[in-house]
């Protein structure tokens, strides 16, 4: 936890420091002084961007016990104005791109969650940062891990949280297969595969458009099972390999990935065999193979329910809305410091980009593309 | 079907040729003569190699309509002694590696199944070939399409069949998935995932030992996902990447591949990705999507029973013995000219063999390995 250990070194030159949680805002801090306990404290979120996802989170944030959706920043006036009726937000929280940074000055949000176009979010972020305000920011973060470090970095220099939209980290079935694993039960993991992909339909949404996405598939779909590589086999990939295909060069213009296999190596020779497309459904497919046993997750990665079968019978953890503990568990881990079992912090997106990089360079080289994540 | 052609050529000098089916070897004519029906013909067999396989082969034989074991060859004497009591066995159709050409002089055997170490398949078949006996030959018929190619030039000139033991391509719920395929049912056809492989044990088996094996895996359990990936798209791979780890260098010896994985691209964008391992099990897995539906099967290719689910509902079709019908398709083959659904031929072996050739020098040259199988 570098931003933690950059904020307490920080705060050791202030007596105040110590009497509220750390990493918490100024804005926030006021705010924590009218609250009885800390792990009552409730995560005041303005959302970016009120496109599909942007609702689904607004929505889910409902039934957040520690999350409360107090702002929004659209460009589009009239989605404000429904925003506004709809959730209850009053008018002073309410931004446009051109003045959000005024954000700055006003107590009563904490954090922004950044759900627009990936290539936007670089600046966002780092906006967001500099009002003093953490950042949850969709994934990917970025659309290279050198803009995804860039926002790290600011983060850390504003003192404020960067999380990554990494649901699945949070979601209970996932949970206990990376609990199983961690326990032995599945003896040593040798093999995990992940098929993530679906067939996009509209050719003019922005996720089509690689000047606002940064890619195709891999950027939406492909990220999951990059993730998931890493979460089920819980090690870091040292290389990877990656075949492209392209059925519908029309669709998909140049630097928009239709179809990717991968493949990412890691230490003990275990290997992960992912499949990202935007041309095919029926997938959303984990498989994860140990020396002692085996998950099979179908569907793994989608809004829900998950399902999965183990060696020992199917996973039958409680389904929940991914979002609404995604959210509950990022208050947590802001205002009380708490570590998820699964990274959700910028470093954590960091990695998927720079594995994102390595497969687009791969698929350009034909050949193995060595990591090194640290 | 070259040798047939071959053989009408050889026929159309011949008017005796004409009262018998076509490319029935000398010794088998002599016994047509003294059976009433075509289909009711037996074809008489001979196994090669009396090991485990061999053993299960031997057994299925006994369920057979029209197959009869009537012969041994084997190095070992207490087996052929086995045998003879165990399978009713006349001592006069007892060989061994030595004298075993001497079975052209045998009116009683049609053909002989290699079921010995890869390495000894091509000159042990182009024996059999030359002593005017069918040949069927286990997978992978030889260690390099080279092998394969004379193989399949022996028996072109003996003017015999070369078949290669391909049980899963008589397999009715196998069968069922082409159907689908060619019927529609799947739409387009766009990805095939072959996951195949187990942890192996002894590693004093003939198996571990490349000069008798011709490598690891790939040659033992490999082949079923090339070939699962050949019969489920139904078409012809275009080029290959391959990816290797060894996690035990000690047990696979240079050579000798523990995991690779692999992906074989198609024309038309269409993909497959596979594993071939001797060092996991919980696999047999085999995964094919297309446009409008998908198929899963598993286990896959083990000797069942064979189990599928489709996004019409589970695969229902009969529970076989997969040796039982091979060997009784493998008469209709020989005796009546049948053509079946999936190709058991030497050229069929060669196709696998020169893929496999490939996957190893694209794990060698780290790199896209094209293929032109014709």
């Amino acid at each position: 936890m570098e931003t933690r250990r950059l904020f307490l070194q920080k705060a050791s030159l202030s007596a105040m420091a110590l009497a509220v949680p750390a990493l918490t805002p100024l804005s926030a801090m006021t705010n924590s002084m009218n609250t009885p306990a800390k792990d009552s404290k409730t995560l005041r979120v303005a959302i970016m961007g009120l496109g599909s996802y942007g609702t689904r989170v607004a929505e889910a944030i409902q039934d957040c016990e520690r999350v409360k959706l107090v702002g929004v920043i659209s460009g589009t006036p009239s989605k404000i104005e429904d925003w506004k009726s709809n959730y209850n937000i009053p008018a002073k929280n309410c931004y446009n791109y051109d003045n959000f940074d005024a954000i700055k000055d006003n107590p009563d949000i904490d954090a922004v969650y950044v759900i627009t176009p990936n290539a936007l979010h670089k600046d966002q972020v780092i906006r967001v940062a500099k009002a003093g305000k953490h950042a949850i920011c969709e994934k990917p973060m970025a659309t290279s891990a050198e803009d995804g470090q860039a926002m790290v970095d600011a983060c850390k220099a504003a003192g404020v949280h960067l999380l990554i939209g990494y649901r699945m980290h949070f979601e209970p079935n996932t949970l206990e297969v990376i609990r199983m694993r961690k326990d032995g039960e599945l003896g040593d993991v040798r093999f995990f595969q992940g098929l993530c992909g679906f067939e996009i339909g509209n050719p003019n949404q922005w996720r089509m458009d690689r000047a606002l996405s940064g890619g195709g598939a891999m950027m939406d779909i492909g990220i999951y099972a990059i993730n998931g590589a890493r979460y089920m086999i819980g090690d870091e990939p040292i290389w990877v390999t990656a075949q492209e295909v392209k059925t519908n060069p029309e669709k998909f213009k140049e630097g928009l990935d239709e179809t990717i296999t991968f493949q990412l190596g890691f230490p003990n020779g275990v290997i992960a065999s992912c499949l990202s497309t935007y041309n095919m459904n029926n997938l959303d497919r984990f498989f994860l193979n140990g020396s002692k046993g085996w998950v099979e997750m179908q569907p793994s990665t989608g809004y829900g329910p998950i399902k999965g079968q183990t060696h020992k019978g199917p996973l039958n953890e409680p389904i929940v809305t991914h979002q609404t503990v995604q959210m509950d568990e990022m208050a947590a881990i802001i205002f009380d410091g708490k570590n998820p079992e699964v990274p959700v912090n910028g470093e954590e997106g960091v990695k998927d980009m720079k594995i994102i990089d390595a497969i687009f360079r791969a698929v350009e080289t034909g050949g193995k593309v060595p990591l090194n994540l640290g």
